[in-house]
């Protein structure tokens, strides 16, 4: 495999009129038309699991792929059968971005309509492609460590103010991009049930806690960014590199038990209120994806500081933002037995982020901690100024004082068992193909 | 191999009496005598990775052992091929609490000076016995998740009350084992240099942070949990079981840079100031070893809530306290220079904790959330209610405001860059023959 030259590379996948001889990837409606290319991992019919690539409703099988001899040569072709042997893409993730991009693009050049290769691959067309349908979507990485930040300044002045209505957003918010870590391994993919977990809580200060089912069961809608290749332990990662340790976004559910974390999170941080279950979406959508939808950062309001030298770059300030369209549904069980579709609860944009991607990675690392390949570092709830763009019940009904009514009558503060929560992300400005990112589902089991 | 009753067998492998064939493992002082048997995982000279026996100054070879076929049958043989290749005793720790017991109680038939095995075994020694002097101790699994604990009254006292004067031990604490997950890329084996980290402070509130090197770096000591047959998700540990999931204890140094955990610390918890380095010691003490010291979990008093019923069980609070002695030594670059040795900082019992191991284990799998083969846990700053018994210099100098002395005159707030801290943990009683932990080391660099 060659690797071509970056951007020239970079702009020829992203031309919103290539065509792809894969005939659903042409729909207007498909999260993965050739634009896009996000990697996977999957277990298909024989429960083999393999690494590949999502192309309309098809999924690239890069094993088979490898076979053909036409992408990869050693020792990509050892990295393949390593995933494959892993059920994981961490063997492909720690090649770094450049590598990344070069199979993107070597991916592009086979599936489009046009070209030689395309002839050439449409032969293979049963041998190379699995259709999504008959497949089983894993988490798509072997997670090593797990961050949460918490980058919404909009979600940190609404929960600050039902938490410490006198202290609504602490003074370090401006200045540092607060996270925590969580558990990996409770993470869980698109489609996992999720039990609705027991925990200690304690409504009446006079008396003893109590413990059982959490009763104020929620969502968190999040963007999560997988680590491509990782620093040395004690290196940092300066803010001009941080997007090339980058291997892509996803969508995260961070379900969180409101009750159990009011409890318990003084004075470490959320716990058990929060590291029952996390589900993410099974596609990494690479940042070369996503250029056409890079966005300013967050604009500052006037007075605010100015980020610390470490995490300032002319570069990230300008164009540091991504511009995904996100929305959350709620589908009861209800509502599914009568045939009613979900429900859309909120609608925002990931550009609501006080803090970028690059500032969050550079912050990660600034203390000389290792990220690794696989390692996942979630957004924090992503809401925005509008009460239709808060991205999670707690601040959508407004701790429950406000609950939604869903169209069969059925109200909501809290998450009820059998509510199935749907995530949906995608991008589309003028002049660019839409992409998305596909589902990050869930529901909610007794 | 046959797996031998439980009580029988245990009680065989405790007797103060026993001798082994390893002349260095009958030495009074030793921490490694046939009465523990520890896990660990080591890489020889030949950089192979192995796990091991820790016996006297030497290392039973687990991967030679298997080879004379005395010992292991399939599928075990399998499972220390698996621990070989990993470098890590996942594979081992995942068979449980029986099997590692049943290992235990075979490899110490082998090391005795009576009996028949022992003499048969003492005709392998050069090929089943490493030097510990010649040999590289690894950490001691592959740790997917690492969880910090708060288990000590006095700590979360003393440290309440300096960050909250008003405030100083949260309403929560009697009630909940507070804990939160911490970083598990940077755990790093007895040995290691730790970098001082950089990172964002805030002095004067009435100006911008700074970003740069911690001038607070502290140690925390702890005792750490690692788990063995883990929980599936969605699953709880009833009390009464919690210590069958668990493999063994060891020693843990959760360095700290307080600066950066004072201003960034709310509200989400410790985070970059914790996570550029944990220092764990190599050997995985099983609590079949530490049985003879078995204590009554810490005195609630008179007042305080009992455990709420998930947390209780009657033989839990009877013997759920392990009475380790733990101390911590300082010694600075000009002591080594000038030959001084090591300086004593602190001396306490892993019994002043409020919570015992048992609770922890149970407290953490309570929502369901699954502990895997091979996760660390830990107690927490062990810190007594005297003075001397202060497991960090935070609380042992009081924030620096009651500076140490060490013997060569230079005092210590904090620690500088070139101070190595040395902890130490061990159990001795009358009637029963005295094991240790071996040493958790580590040296700050620039």
């Amino acid at each position: 495999m060659t690797i071509p030259a970056h951007e020239s590379a970079l702009a020829d996948t992203l031309r919103p009129d290539l065509a792809s001889w894969v005939e659903s990837a042409n729909h207007a409606d498909t999260d993965f038309p050739i634009q896009n290319l996000p990697l996977g991992c999957f277990r298909d019919a024989r429960q083999h699991t393999r690494p590949g690539v999502a192309i309309g409703d098809q999924i690239l099988d890069l094993v088979e792929l490898d076979r053909t001899g036409w992408l990869f040569a050693q020792p990509f072709s050892d990295t393949i059968a390593r995933c494959a042997a892993d059920g994981s893409l961490n063997a492909l993730l720690a090649q770094g971005r450049d590598v990344l991009s070069a199979i993107r693009h070597g991916v592009s050049r086979l599936l489009r309509a046009d070209g030689d290769h395309g002839a050439r691959s449409r032969e293979l067309r049963d041998r190379l492609l699995v259709p999504m349908a008959d497949v089983e979507m894993l988490v798509p990485a072997r997670i090593g460590d797990y961050t949460d930040f918490y980058a919404s300044i909009h979600h940190a002045s609404n929960v600050g103010s039902m938490f410490r209505p006198d202290n609504a957003l602490l003074p370090n918010y401006k200045w540092v991009p607060i996270g925590y870590h969580g558990r990996a391994s409770s993470i869980v993919p698109s489609g996992a049930a999720v039990r609705r977990p027991s925990g200690q809580t304690r409504d009446d200060a006079s008396a003893p806690p109590q413990f059982g089912p959490t009763r104020r069961l929620d969502y968190e809608l999040e963007v999560g960014v997988f680590i491509g290749a990782g620093n040395a332990l004690g290196a940092s990662i300066p803010i001009g590199q941080a997007e090339s340790h980058v291997a892509g976004l996803c969508l995260v559910n961070d379900w969180s038990a409101r009750d159990v974390q009011a409890w318990e999170y003084q004075p470490l941080g959320p716990f058990l209120a929060k590291n029952f279950a996390t589900t993410v979406s099974p596609w990494i959508v690479s940042l070369d994806a996503l250029a056409p939808f890079r966005a300013p950062a967050f604009a500052r309001a006037e007075g605010d500081p100015a980020p610390l030298p470490y995490l300032h770059d002319e570069r990230d300030a300008r164009a540091g933002g991504v511009d995904i369209t996100l929305e959350v549904l709620i589908q009861s069980l209800r509502m599914r037995r009568e045939g009613v579709a979900p429900m859309r609860v909120s609608r925002g944009s990931f550009t609501a982020m006080y803090w970028t991607v690059a500032q969050l990675v550079t912050h990660h690392a600034s203390n000389g901690a290792n990220l690794q390949p696989g390692d996942l570092l979630a957004s924090g709830t992503v809401s925005g100024a509008e009460k239709e763009s808060r991205g999670c019940l707690l601040e959508r009904t407004w701790r429950g004082t406000e609950p939604l009514t869903l169209p069969t009558g059925e109200t909501r503060r809290f998450l009820e068992d059998g509510d199935e929560v749907i995530m949906r992300g995608w991008c589309e400005r003028e002049g660019a193909r839409r992409i998305g990112f596909g589902e990050c589902r869930g529901t909610v089991i007794a």
